[in-house]
């Protein structure tokens, strides 16, 4: 029902999520600097889907090339890689999307320039196509544990807005929804981009699954008498089970653990790092602390306040019950949950 | 230098906290009903200086009273009283000092009319002045521990605003800086009101006490890096030593349990409810939810999400590691170290 992303002969499209949910409005993404602005104002936002854009924008860029421009095909195909992986630095999916688009283009890049051009495109479509597919495996797998919770905290937004499928964590609920109709979900505002209280609550609103709007700081009061079960996605996971995600997750991991209720993660594969060890490793993206005074144009807070503006934090492995991905649901010890998977589909 | 509350024979009025940091305003306030609307609109708040403002409410209302009026003395002064007691349920400064001002009614109600009043103001002048000197003491026992630390993490606003003298945990911060200027505070936004974000971001600022404004969601990532310590006030303390104050303290206490940081609460003596074993008896404000949709006028979130909105939460007594009075600074066991303070200063 939600088209994050658009994308055929005669358009490419985002949804502008910087004006969600006031207004519903699609902007075409022209070139690459269109882009890459895009997902630094985060006007498209979420690990997969910077993945699927970013692939798209490849394909996009090839089209454009003219053989008669100074530079070469080599220096204008490895420009746009490396303008697009410097866009943001945490979510992994990126990285994923563009070696894959690199794997192509070096394999057909001896090929005439409509061939490489036209095989660019296929594997583009393909891991849009794979990114709907994953976030439906994700649901189905996920979904059998968290539809036994009835009384569900979410963070950030992880749903069809987050991905060009279902959505990751938001995607496990809303399938967990058709099987067990008491679910309600508590869905905290997530500052200071306030992802959950503009993104989530409308999406769950569009999918008539009950929720209530909560702040960050009630997560104590919340996890020792509301909720049952937390679920969240992933922008980034080590091979020891770390997992960056949107800030505020560590938090939230620590107050689930405190209670005892389950700690849910939800994310492809291509979320997984698989050459790093652990999430000391991870580089948190710091954003403008302008950011921290109110929302947009409007400034709440004192005006003249410094900020600390990390956009992601790290929760340790041992503070996560599992990880729920198109394969199936990964538990600890996650070295070795993760190591036989990494085994078993290795991308390298 | 910051005067939250003026009382004099031609004002009572107070600085219009719902305003800050924008603009500061005075607002007088005539009659009780617009003293009971400006602490429900958190015009003013903090609970020594709601205290504060209610006996002196009090005071000023005995002044109007004509004999010729349809009810007795009596009734006009328990109707005062009651209408002012319900105006918020949780801070235990309230219902002290109108208890104190009962007293005083009780003891010299036979009295003329005109010794009467004048007792009941002389009772709101102690009041008032007492906040001020107990704010000093909590301050120069508090900074003793604080000083040693250098990054310090508060929340909510405790300061010259949140009383009438130097403020409790904020006061204990602006003493620890005169004792030891490396300071930095990381002061939390404090949603869905930012008390944290407007009023001691601007505090901290008049003081020229180095801060960095924080989202609440940001405690987990600067607890295990960048913050020694977290010191907040209170609204009620149980004799066990549980103690409410402003929602997202019991997360901020969890955290800092989890990273072995120490977590003080710094409040005067009138804060403490002797009657009450422990938190489970403290009742929790619930305010209107739609406080959480953005701020005042400016809707953020998605305007048709229904929220949960506790105004306060409830840190157990074990996850603190000292309570800082205006007697000293209590440790654990609280049930021990509240009960000897009761003994030595029984008000019964």
């Amino acid at each position: 029902m939600i088209e994050s992303v658009r994308w055929n002969k005669h358009h490419f499209e985002i949804l502008d999520q910087t004006l969600l949910p006031h207004q519903e409005e699609y902007r075409s993404l022209k070139n690459i600097d269109h882009v890459i602005e895009a997902i630094q104002k985060l006007r498209l936002r979420g690990a997969p889907l910077i993945g699927v854009v970013a692939a798209i924008a490849m394909a996009e860029y090839m089209l454009k090339y003219r053989p008669d421009e100074q530079s070469t095909l080599d220096e204008y195909f490895y420009n746009g890689i490396e303008k697009l992986k410097n866009s943001r630095p945490t979510a992994k999916n990126l990285f994923y999307a563009l070696d894959e688009i690199k794997n192509t283009y070096e394999k057909y890049h001896q090929h005439p320039l409509s061939n490489l051009i036209q095989e660019i495109q296929i594997k583009a479509k393909k891991i849009w196509e794979q990114d709907q597919s994953k976030c439906a495996m994700i649901a189905e797998h996920g979904a059998k544990i968290l539809s036994q919770y009835s009384r569900i905290l979410t963070h950030c937004n992880t749903g069809a807005l987050a991905t060009s499928g279902i959505g990751t964590a938001l995607g496990v609920i809303v399938k967990s929804f058709e099987l067990n109709p008491d679910i309600q979900v508590f869905v905290d505002e997530t500052r200071p981009l306030n992802q959950g209280g503009r993104l989530t609550c409308w999406e769950l609103s569009k999918c008539q699954i009950p929720y209530y709007l909560v702040a960050d700081s009630m997560a104590g009061i919340i996890l020792k008498d509301q909720v049952d079960c937390v679920i969240v996605g992933a922008d980034r996971i080590a091979l020891n089970g770390d997992s960056a995600n949107k800030i505020g997750t560590y938090s939230l991991a620590i107050i689930a653990q405190y209670h005892q209720k389950p700690f849910y993660i939800a994310a492809p594969w291509t979320t997984f790092d698989l050459e790093i060890d652990s999430g000391d490793q991870i580089p948190i993206e710091f954003r403008n602390d302008q950011e921290l005074l109110g929302f947009g144009p409007y400034t709440i807070n004192y005006q003249n306040s410094p900020g600390f503006n990390p956009a992601f934090d790290v929760t340790p492995h041992h503070l996560i019950t599992g990880i729920m991905t198109e394969y199936g649901v990964l538990y600890p010890p996650f070295s070795q949950s993760i190591h036989q998977l990494k085994k078993r589909f290795a991308r390298d």
